[in-house]
């Protein structure tokens, strides 16, 4: 009997502009980075990461830091996806891939976080518009929800970092 | 003509119990760690960082998600130190030095940070309680604010990551 192969969704990074391919948190090109990356699962989005050893709070838990970052990244990913799809795209479909920064991050640390077991978060849109996209997220370590996120994400500006950004 | 000395301010994180040294952004006993110092700068509080090469968002600018570590370790350490001088210590006395955990962390995005230049941010108290303290921040790079912050911290529980916390 042959081992069904499972189809593994596509991750909105790795279609990302290799321009904007270079983040700590996401980019596939960063060799140091994290490389986040972020699925649709049904109607929502999701992002899995098991942290390293070192990302440690206390001993036994999740850096805040870490997951701040897991959450923007995830959001950021997520509101690509959610444009993506309203243009009636998925991963992998040659039209150019939206990029968004984040405008802000709200992270609410509801219990703390263990480490060493995968992490999952899970990203609904609250609002969805052309240019601002707000990702509601819920991060659960072993099925429990351990922290909350919200981020309003924009779509990235042309002229991103020129003194007028 | 002797070079007169500069008596750098202590970092409370020197002064954390061993036990609570791991941390990633700030723990000194972490050896992959961000090492992230939080010091007395008159009436506010300053935490220096100059993020590495590979702490990048896209090509020139500095990653959000590093962004919130250093914002997140910095309002804790800043929330010990406040609580540390009510008490009449500083760093460097005998006194337990208090250990806070992060509750939320809100982050505003106000323009891209630049990558390669020492990041300084700079820390006020919006409230000081014996077991909550609530931390305003701002991020400056070559002088100008990029970000700002909002830390909600908390004493950490003695039965911190027990079911019960």
């Amino acid at each position: 009997m042959e081992e069904k192969e499972k189809v593994e969704p596509k991750a909105i990074q790795d279609y990302y502009p290799d321009s904007f391919a270079w983040c700590y948190g996401c980019g596939r090109l960063n060799e140091k980075g994290l490389h986040f990356r972020t699925v649709w699962d049904g109607e929502g989005t999701l992002t899995r990461f098991l942290p390293r050893p070192e990302h440690i709070a206390v001993p036994g838990f999740t850096y805040g830091g870490l997951i701040a970052s897991l959450i923007d990244c995830h959001s950021t990913g997520s509101a690509s996806l959610a444009l993506y799809r309203a243009r009636g795209h998925e991963p992998g479909d040659e039209a150019p891939v939206p990029r968004f920064v984040t405008a802000s991050l709200k992270v609410d640390f509801l219990k703390p976080t263990p480490l060493g077991v995968l992490l999952e978060v899970r990203g609904e849109m609250k609002s969805l518009g052309e240019r601002k996209v707000v990702v509601e997220s819920k991060l659960y370590a072993d099925g429990i929800l351990t922290v909350t996120g919200e981020v309003v994400a924009v779509l990235m500006p042309e002229n991103f970092g020129s003194s007028s950004s």
